[in-house]
């Protein structure tokens, strides 16, 4: 039997995940609401908005003022996403509220990085040295690598594991070349091509060659392999997740099928605890901050641990009859 | 790295799991369609309704009807359920249409057992001496055997590993008496309390004594981790599950919360199939009936794979491209 690591962190990027995709206007006090109930379950680091162009993203028009709005709380980070100088710029106007840490990001599909952001893979190797100097120019230290379509794309199919090994060393290559230092990597199965099995080779390789590395996993539901997927990572001893309050992100039911949410948060949190990993997080107030998303969003959330419940009000029972 | 089995072998029952607890009536002919297209997927068992109560089962009301309805298919077993000697003999009548199998049952908990049967254990092992004998006169094998609760309990909290070891002795040595062999052990999580973990310690230590008995997993995924449990059981080398087309059965939005389906079919198939699991079934052809299973009950069904799809479109596309 696998050694399952004894805690794990949880990244909630549920506001940022969910708002972004909501076709309904959700009121900013609603969103607010959201992050500083968020901020009392014991989770450590809420993504609560992206710095992006509200032309592009109206739910996201409000960013700023979500990130005035929210209540500041001693051990909780509270992080912003900006794809580019101009979403950074504006993240660093909340330097006083938000934690900034620079991230490099390589895409694992030439095809993707085509069509996504019109460059040839030696082009995003460059522009991660562009990043970097953007960073160190602010005073904010790069902490976090990101690869993108790690498990496969759907515009170029599967993805050799050699070469998300290799994107792997690019970063951090990139990073010492300039005195930074990444302290966790992130795969990114932005299109649901992640398989338990696929899970298990990716992260065995990268560990084989880079055994200290801490890894992060940012999975996707769309398959309804999410939760599974997280369980691989984790019998492979990752202790790293993004995840997002009741499946938020995802709307199964609109039709949109290539949009589902990350692993929902108190699905992963619920696993975790019954396994005997601790996640720091009071499953019973994170499920009330999932059935206020839902309230907020004003549609189901494909989140089942909000429905179906912990199993701590059966042991109580039993203890008390 | 886990051994994964090269094929498996899955129970349909969405029709039965999922018809009896719709509450809107739904046409015989539906029901009937329903099945026909199944047995055309490659699936080799579909449980086609439960031979109960129409007063307590007003959507199994029509199960007769619907047998009588299907179109049998070389190679495929079709099978009904039955609670108790009346059903037993309702499904005797369709014995040229039905695969007709003895099974034996014990309840894992004793609280679900004096509930649901008014029965203490004792008398629940006597009872299956009697049912070997009902078997018996009627001509028809025991072969498989099932532990209900297996997981833990709603009424009695946490089911000791030992005590299910304990009852699937029982079964076997019950069947045995009689000249009669379980050729499979159906363990099932009857109020979703497995985790990957829990399904690991149950199979590993039914496997320690009867290291040559076939298993298969009854998963229900009210807190959604039905698909990782089902992945837990193939690193563990259980190659038969009961499944559901579109997770038939569960209603998460209905609200009762305690009713969520079996594992959804298509989504195992896809998860095995990607991991060079061989499930004999077109995953295509089990998306559109899942398809047709959501207009047949009127409202969305938890199935993810029906929604996002399988890869293989994605395959096809870069080859051709």
């Amino acid at each position: 039997m696998s050694a399952l690591p004894g805690t794990v962190y949880l990244n909630e990027e549920g506001p940022r995940e969910g708002f972004q995709i909501e076709s309904a206007a959700i009121p900013t006090a609603a969103k607010i609401e959201l992050v500083d109930r968020l901020a009392r379950t014991g989770l450590r680091h809420i993504q609560v908005a992206s710095f992006v162009n509200p032309k592009a993203v109206p739910g996201m028009a409000d960013a700023d003022a979500v990130i005035r709005g929210f209540t500041p709380r001693p051990g909780v980070h509270f992080t912003g996403l900006w794809l580019n100088q101009r979403g950074f710029e504006r993240a660093l106007g909340h330097r006083d509220r938000l934690t900034i840490d620079g991230s490099l990001n390589l895409y694992a599909s030439a095809a993707f990085l085509k069509r996504n952001q019109n460059r040839v893979p030696a082009q995003q190797l460059s522009a991660q040295h562009e990043l970097v100097a953007m960073y160190q120019a602010a005073g904010v230290s790069v902490r976090r690598g990101f690869i993108t379509a790690a498990f496969g794309c759907n515009f170029e199919g599967d993805v050799p594991v050699e070469r998300v090994v290799g994107l792997v060393g690019d970063l951090l290559a990139i990073a010492a070349e300039h005195g930074e230092t990444i302290d966790h990597m992130g795969l990114g199965d932005t299109m649901a091509w992640a398989t338990p099995d696929r899970v298990k080779r990716v992260v065995g390789a990268i560990r084989e060659k880079h055994p200290d590395l801490p890894l992060l996993l940012h999975l996707h539901d769309t398959r309804g392999l999410g939760i599974a997927n997280a369980y691989a990572g984790l019998e492979m001893g990752v202790r790293m997740f993004d995840t997002a309050v009741a499946g938020l992100g995802g709307c199964p039911f609109a039709g949109h099928a290539g949009a589902a949410g990350n692993v929902c948060t108190e699905d992963l949190v619920f696993m975790c605890e019954e396994m005997g990993i601790e996640t720091g997080v009071d499953l019973d107030a994170l499920i009330d901050c999932a059935k206020f998303a839902e309230t907020i969003v004003g549609h189901p959330l494909p989140g089942a641990v909000m429905r179906g419940g912990g199993l701590r009000r059966f042991r109580e029972i039993r203890r008390a009859g």
